[in-house]
């Protein structure tokens, strides 16, 4: 058994969450390949810099624009938004093989589905058992050319999309926490990522409904506060309907938490406030057609999606000027 | 029994509503006077003009600055808006004797109660009593200094706040009727405003709420349109434990007819579109704190509140600049 992951990967997405982690892994001496857009030119000149809570470094990572120059690598970190998805079949047709296998760290519900998918109709049999799901706590921003962030956690959830936890979970919990990324590894995918949920259905929505409101915004809004919490609890029934027990104290939980968060902005927000697209199927969509699906009455989280379909489609619209 | 109201009548806010109505009783002979602030100094050099789809037409009315200056009144119809609610002390000591009867055409829940606190701190025996409620079913914009224009409708509902209808609630309507004004008299005043909020709080919370969002909008929206159902199906819950029982197909009536308006911008849309304070209290917050001192859940109301109680208090702060 070795004691780390051995192989080639490539960071397909590296934005301030892709190459935050793609960085620590590189540092440690993974063999890690930079997929990037924007900070290609500054990445490919003076290397990445990441300044960080647990400790500033400086790479010269391999960097590439073209995933065909990458080719089929070992292990696929996905970093790209949710709603980058239509970029997959390209990104995943060049860098995946027989035996690669695909870990999505991206946000809310049905991303590994889609990937299962794209891997199937890229020919490759029983896909779904190739596909690994994270989730990531972290506060990261791209605050310049080639230069990341990090100001607050980091830590990963993973757990298997179509099994209990593998041999190779723990391999690649292994490897993050030799790269200073503390891992915890779960059985239940739907698990961790309905916990998830609990929290970014009403403060990432709410970030965007209620007009830019942060934490602090929701927090001190008796209106808001109680609608916060009915959408943490019909997430808990719609999670229940997948299986997934989470305990009411848990709501309690997570507002005690958040109240000590002080004015956070969400992902969301953040997003609708520079006008990029937002991730409203995967943190709301998603989760509002399973609970329907199921036949579970989700009223706030209906009246949620609406009003954050409206913001992102005003946001899609102004981009096509 | 008189044919119409004799007296002298005073319009208190004299916007696009009730510079309308004033001038419909003026034009038909009524001895009327209107409190105006924006408009008063084109009205008293060139008097006011009506552009109305039922008819145009100009008066040169008694317009004033101050309310003191308009005196002891027969009738005063109030034509504020709910947000300028502190204004009515003053208005209301200067205009109110002992036989005043005292008209709010305002929107929403709660008018009539401070109206009733009002006249009681300013000694008057059995207030409500002198209070009758009217619902203005009007389409009218101010397009320039003294000039209001008159597109659709404007029909009015009368009933009397603290009895069933009186002979002056249908001398009233006969005044109103003898000024091309449509009136019907009703016995529950709670009724017709409680019918009123089942489209007003969807519609205007909605055209708030999911940012700019005229009816076309929301109607071709499938969550925002579940959404505005609940709405409306909790205004009927609220409006039942008040004793006003609305049926199901009052809904079904209204979706009909919003279907038939094309994209129709609400009062609440156009106040926040022009920054103005929106009748938040009167719409939404009261029917809410109805409900809850009922024990109706009515969380879809909550949430609304929730987000425009947010998006009036961003409005008030920028004006504070």
């Amino acid at each position: 058994m070795s004691e780390r992951f051995q192989g080639k990967i490539a960071i397909l997405g590296a934005g301030a969450l892709g190459a935050y982690y793609g960085a620590r892994l590189y540092e440690s001496g993974h063999d890690v390949h930079f997929l990037m857009r924007s900070h290609y030119d500054a990445v490919k000149a003076r290397g990445l810099k990441v300044t960080s809570c647990h400790g500033d470094f400086h790479i010269e990572p391999p960097v590439y624009k073209d995933v065909k120059e990458i080719g089929v690598c070992d292990l696929v970190i996905i970093g790209i938004k949710a709603t980058q998805n239509d970029a997959l079949p390209e990104l995943l047709e060049h860098t995946v093989g027989p035996k690669t296998v695909v870990l999505t760290l991206q946000n809310g519900l049905g991303n590994e589905e889609v990937i299962e998918a794209v891997l199937k109709r890229l020919g490759h049999d029983n896909p779904g058992a190739r596909i690994t799901g994270g989730i990531a706590f972290l506060c990261s921003n791209a605050v310049g050319p080639g230069h990341i962030d990090h100001t607050a956690h980091g830590h990963i959830r993973l757990a298997e999309y179509s099994s209990d936890a593998l041999e190779r979970t723990h391999l690649l919990a292994r490897s993050f926490e030799a790269s200073k990324v503390g891992t915890e590894v779960f059985d239940s995918l739907l698990h961790i990522r309905w916990s998830k949920l609990v929290w970014n259905i009403p403060f990432n929505g709410l970030g965007v409904a209620a007009i830019q409101a942060d934490t602090q915004v929701v927090l001190n809004s008796p209106p808001l506060m109680k609608t916060a919490r009915r959408l943490m609890e019909e997430t808990l029934a719609a999670a229940k309907s997948e299986g997934v027990e989470i305990s009411d104290e848990f709501i309690e939980q997570m507002i005690h938490n958040t109240t000590s968060m002080g004015a956070y902005e969400s992902s969301m927000q953040i997003d609708a406030a520079e006008r990029r697209p937002l991730e409203v199927e995967a943190i709301l969509g998603e989760p509002l057609r399973r609970a329907q699906r199921a036949g579970i009455d989700t009223p706030c989280l209906e009246f949620l999606y609406g009003i954050v379909k409206r913001a992102n489609h005003l946001i899609l619209e102004n981009r096509n000027d």
